[in-house]
């Protein structure tokens, strides 16, 4: 499919119905990696499960680490858009460390799906070229949640370079407690004191 | 070989023998990394090139995963050894980021070796239970370099904490290297800001 992949990039859905089939293949995709280990999960089965044909499947997603790469997305925009909280009496900081911390419990709640997730992610991040559309950094839901919480609504390159070294070390976090080296109680614990080190300098 | 690992686990070498075939193994490993794509990388080939048997080389290392993830770590080790600099002119904490932009450099000299390394790492890492030995935080050469070069001398919970939530942004620059997302003038910025913010309270 390696040809197949580079002459046709992904495509971005525009009508409902590709909506809803990219929907599908997504849904499908969170079931079959919380079912099986990700090297076991076949894109045949996927298209199966979601109720598309191969080709389309292989259209919306020309590589099994394309769709597990934007499922982490679609997981993570998820949690920003109805988990994470604004700043109250804690701080804006310390409440960013702690948004993090849920976000990873989330996402811990299936290990074999979230294992799934960063190993794609981080393929789909070492390849050349990088996929178009993954993981932008200054365009992700979470470097803008961070941005938000802060309150920064014009961020300079600087805020967005602390952004993603937060986000470097919460990837780091999350691998870490995925392995059971963490507790869940240390992992909110350096999520915070991450948020209070790389952060300190940029709450407007 | 799944059984087999479990039941036997990595024979640590003890005999110059021992420690000549576990030498031969990760320098065949480092060429074979460098020619072909992980996925491609046969542990009989590995076994071949080392000059040793198939199960000798299971002996030392139960999976490829293994090998790759201690070459990493051998090579993190060599770099410490031979290359890391004490701080001058520039303070310690400049220093670290320089040293942790410097070890990039020499890693990305062969991006497939490295991103093979990389992905065994993360996978080492995330395995339940994790492999004995690799990967050991608080005894890792690059965590012993940061604190070295800090002056600390007996570091206590927070310094570790510290040293490992900058050693998690190295990680994700070097990725962010990997796929050209960032510069080598980048990258340094990076690594010298990320010191800056999380060491700062650390120099005794």
């Amino acid at each position: 499919m390696g040809r197949i992949a580079q002459q046709r990039p992904a495509a971005t859905p525009a009508s409902a119905g590709q909506v809803a089939r990219r929907g599908a293949i997504l849904r499908a995709a969170a079931e079959l990696g919380a079912e099986a280990e990700f090297d076991r999960v076949q894109m045949a089965d996927l298209a199966t499960r979601a109720g598309v044909a191969l080709g389309t499947l292989y259209r919306y997603f020309p590589t099994k680490t394309e769709v597990f790469a934007t499922l982490f997305q679609e997981q993570i925009a998820t949690f920003v858009a109805d988990r994470w909280q604004p700043p109250e009496g804690d701080g804006a900081v310390e409440r960013v460390g702690r948004n993090l911390a849920a976000l990873n419990a989330t996402l811990l709640r299936s290990p074999r799906l979230c294992s799934a997730m960063l190993r794609a992610t981080a393929a789909a991040y070492m390849s050349q070229p990088p996929p178009e559309q993954l993981w932008l950094e200054s365009e992700s839901a979470l470097t803008q949640a961070i941005l938000d919480t802060l309150g920064i609504e014009q961020p300079g390159p600087d805020d967005h370079s602390a952004a993603l070294l937060l986000i470097y070390s919460w990837w780091g976090v999350l691998t870490s407690s995925l392995s059971r080296r963490m507790s869940p109680e240390r992992a909110e614990h350096e999520l915070c004191r991450a948020a209070s080190l790389i952060l300190a300098d940029h709450i407007h």
